[in-house]
């Protein structure tokens, strides 16, 4: 597998798979059919196949899929079967929230530090993780392996602090300030645009309503 | 334009550009080539022509682009010149960020009420946006134009809620909860699933380190 190139699109839907799965393993089920998966994602069975081969195939023949097996290739496929160490800057609302989720630790990302610059702040802890000053975040980076950051600060202070976070080095960035962080192609980073996911919501309201008329 | 096939990955890179050409705006800037565009946005020139020729093509040979004009342009076919009125349905860390957020009423969304179950949180204001009580869901959307619902719930409860949504109007559900609606294919359901995005960086971050080896 290593050295083949597999296609960004692909990729992108591994996580869904990988979701999908999860749940049927939960509920026991042990195999299932390439239309069967197609139907309760609302793909095509050929799509599917076409996708999973990919990988080496791990379907056969008449049998479908084992769930369990395909469920383990996926999650290593995604190198969800490592330990990753997250850090968390900035604990607005929004860095809250990813502080709080439990199911980040489920998929093996674990948070190990959190950062802010509000002094009232330093010292409180979220789900047993105690929040530092920025002051610290350098000697931090310089002694911790830290697979992501997640950035949660206004987007004014963004680009400087991606910019210290890589050069201290973080491994990758999980970007939500609303800006493009500006950093080499060759760095890692993971935007989530809430803009551009709305703006998207608004062109599928818009093309439905043409339909409509 | 209309009745015209874009494809999805077309649709997925116009609020990139919409964004960044905002951002041209405001400097003042009045026309930009596709080979500047390409290499702001890490695209090629080829690309991006292709891209903006779906759409009629505004750029002229030897000038570039009316940066204005493509703005406005792109902004039209996204839907952003009309107004959208969204609600928000659950007022955790997440829920809270998203009210919080005055992007949204530059791009024409403006948060229309927000519901919680908790009585202690009923009654309080977000942005001068009064919390209201679950009670008063069906009764607002049978009464009101909702474009957009986003949907800040646990898990356990979003399924529910989101068919509550649909059946009593909300034009379209914003998912922030990590489980698939499960409503028909042809309601407007956008998903921003956090884990999904940490699932890809996780394939970035072991793909790197692989090709390091």
């Amino acid at each position: 597998m290593s050295g083949k190139y597999i296609s960004m699109a692909v990729i992108r839907r591994l996580p869904l798979y990988y979701r999908y799965l999860s749940r049927l393993k939960e509920t026991g089920r042990e195999r299932i059919s390439s239309q069967e998966l197609a139907d309760a994602l609302q793909m095509t069975a050929s799509q599917i196949r076409q996708d999973l081969n990919n990988f080496g195939g791990f379907g056969q023949q008449g049998y479908g899929y084992n769930v369990e097996k395909l469920h383990g290739e996926i999650g290593k496929i995604l190198g969800l079967e490592r330990e990753h160490h997250m850090i968390i800057i900035g604990t607005g609302n929004l860095g809250h929230a990813l502080a709080g989720y439990s199911s980040f630790d489920k998929r093996n990302f674990q948070v190990s530090a959190i950062f802010d610059v509000n002094p009232e702040l330093i010292g409180r802890e979220i789900r047993g993780v105690k929040i530092r000053p920025m002051e610290e975040l350098e000697g931090y980076l310089k002694t911790h392996v830290v697979d992501v950051a997640a950035l949660t600060v206004p987007k004014q202070e963004a680009v400087r602090i991606a910019q210290d976070l890589r050069a201290w080095g973080a491994r990758s960035i999980w970007n939500f300030a609303p800006v493009d962080l500006g950093l080499p192609p060759d760095y890692l980073v993971e935007n989530v645009w809430l803009l551009d996911s709305l703006m998207r919501l608004s062109y599928s309201l818009k093309e439905q309503e043409e339909e409509r008329r």
